[in-house]
């Protein structure tokens, strides 16, 4: 028999639009980095929120903030949640929403079921998305599974050339003390996010179980051949690499498109060398974005994009060379959380599928200490990272809905 | 039977290294834009060495050098020269020999033969290469031709934001007066100039007769789809103008390739909009150089790239639209004085062969007053624009030689 979950729609959005305020920008959009004084606020009224449901607040070393719901059996806590911090701009609902799905889930279920045998948690992190400090994603995750190490807060420099460590002292949080952060007493870790692309548009459906967030791997290339005056320089004679670069650039996307979904490969980056209409470059510079959350699918991914760069390189009398610089694993989510989260939504009456994350998102770090799974809730024209993006109350209501069950599954 | 004509190579040599010591930079380079200290001098230099050469030098209101040695007859002149300006920086050859060849043609003419029957003059253009006002390249020609419109001086900004006509008044000439440069009274120019290609090199041959400056056109083009997440969004929903960018570049690159010498299509300049690995850009600018020196060819080629830019763009979703900011008919060598220094080189046992220029030289704005021709001398791996341009006295000397012979067969 399903137990029955009331989700209160007019609080959701109610919370929504109050945390929305903190860093509100362009009617609908929220500018709210971390450590600024936007940030500053939204954490306070997490906190304040969590304490009216009658949850214990605690913020640890680098500002995440708890709300715990202590369980009347021993055991590692059930946590939910999500990232407060944004893109510049960013929406309402990106991390947000899964840091108030988690609270608002746990105090419906206090409400209608009382006390919890498991120790449940709800999560504000303090930063994900890298809007402030280019080179910390995942502060407030990394935190806390420990990955952060002594020094980085000193020399991790923001874009406006403040270092980490200042960042965090001008709101009271002391870099020394990041390693108090660590939590080793976590069993799971859920996530409800919003999708961030189109599939479940596509798909008419409300929510989503996540199997899997991505393997993702950036290449940064460098293409070099002869610097030749536009007009003076047959085209027989020429070493041209932005003729290299088209074909590697159609071709890696193509690669992708056709391995079918959920391979995908993005060529988002590009500069030229001199750059000017009438000058045949010497050198083009690009990013290669590719992602397959199969850890087999992905190595054959890879190793197609770069056998075919360099056989275009060599073919065309072009010199190659590439930087790795950012190479995340595929993250599996734990298969019993996915059968835990299915039968959930499935009980509730929500219609949904199983897909994989083409994102990355603080469950990847989590799942270093903690089995996870994540839900996703339906996109407006998959948008996000920008003021319009847009879940409907419903959507999320559904979610939290799903997220509010299997937690009860979990806990209860 | 030939007239025999004697070109001291020790001459030519030391006035190209004297020559280039205003401005001289990495070793082998030059950097002399227009009405700089180092411009000054170089013109000075070229008016002293006109006078010592018995020729007659008059500065015109641009600061073109004009050296005449009147003809015994009446009648239009028949002029040869170049510009002395360079690029940023530029070599000893490109321009600055042209000027020296015809000043050392008729120095050579005149103490060989004495004085024409038809005025000769040697010209030092001010300016060709657009190198510090960038919308006024063949200001020195356009001058000559009448096609500076009043107030250009005034509005036309360098790239450190002075005026032109700042920059003109800064060594003596008033901007008021550029239309006294007008010339009406010359019936033929010919410009040596180094090939600025590797056409001559490939071919084994010192020298070339161009028949025609190559028409080119500058589209700059805005192709747009749809920016989204690198890893939420599926290929197959993509409006990813990236990928249309690198089929068009492709392809029209491709095209210009397959029509054959001498048709050239260049993308030389892109960037795209927002600029980051992880997100599928909204916005791909380039520009597409395309040219063909023959006016039928040069309108099938431009017509292929409009419709097939249109296609890539329609069949992929994207809006795409172009601007042409630049776009030049071809320019025809006059057909008599093409027989007239071929038979020269012929004569003077120098061999050549016939090509045109895929590069714009004065002597297109030239025709619009005077017929024209241009002598090409071998480059050195095709290269300009840059220190290590290189072109042998040898074959500077054979260039000179017809380009003496010829001046003879006009003028004499």
């Amino acid at each position: 028999m399903a137990v029955s979950i009331d989700i209160d729609a007019e609080l959701v959005e109610r919370r929504i639009m109050d945390l929305a305020r903190h860093g509100a920008c362009f009617d609908t959009g929220v500018w709210r980095t971390v450590y600024s004084p936007e940030w500053v606020a939204a954490s306070d009224q997490y906190a304040a929120w969590c304490e009216e449901a009658g949850l214990k607040v605690r913020r640890d070393a680098v500002g995440n903030v708890w709300g715990r719901m202590e369980g009347t059996e021993p055991g590692k806590s059930i946590v939910s949640g999500s990232h407060i911090d944004s893109q510049k701009p960013g929406g309402r609902y990106d991390g947000a929403l899964g840091a108030l799905a988690g609270l608002i889930a746990i105090e419906a279920l206090f409400k209608a079921f009382g006390r919890p045998k498991r120790t449940l948690e709800a999560l504000s992190l303090c930063e994900e998305e890298g809007s402030r400090f280019p080179s910390t994603n995942f502060w407030g995750s990394r935190a806390i599974v420990g990955k952060i190490r002594q020094g980085d807060a000193e020399t991790m420099k923001g874009y406006e050339d403040e270092t980490m460590a200042e960042a965090m002292r001008s709101v009271g949080l002391e870099p020394a003390r990041i390693p108090t952060a660590i939590r080793d007493d976590i069993d799971a870790f859920v996530e409800l996010h919003i999708e961030q692309g189109p599939i479940l548009e596509q798909a008419g459906l409300p929510v989503a179980v996540v199997d899997a967030i991505t393997g993702m791997r950036h290449y940064h290339v460098t293409l070099t051949g002869e610097q030749n005056h536009a007009g003076a320089f047959p085209m027989d004679l020429r070493f041209d690499p932005m003729a290299g670069f088209a074909e590697i650039a159609g071709g890696v996307i193509d690669t992708a498109h056709r391995m079918g979904r959920p391979a995908v490969t993005t060529v988002g980056r590009v500069s030229c060398d001199p750059n000017y209409p009438a000058i045949v470059p010497r050198t083009v510079r690009f990013t290669v974005d590719a992602r397959h959350p199969d850890p087999a699918k992905r190595a054959v991914l890879y190793e197609r994009h770069e056998t075919f760069m360099r056989e275009v390189a060599a073919r065309r009398g072009l010199t190659i060379s590439w930087e790795i610089l950012t190479d995340h694993a595929p993250c599996l989510s734990d298969p019993d959380l996915i059968r835990t989260f299915q039968a959930a939504a499935t009980e509730q009456g929500v219609p949904f599928m199983t897909m994989s994350s083409g994102a990355g998102h603080d469950s990847q770090e989590m799942a270093a200490i903690a089995r996870m799974v994540m839900l996703f809730v339906r996109s407006k024209d998959g948008r996000s990272h920008t003021p319009e993006e847009f879940s409907s109350i419903e959507d999320i209501v559904a979610g939290i809905k799903v997220l509010a069950a299997g937690l009860h599954a979990l806990a209860y």
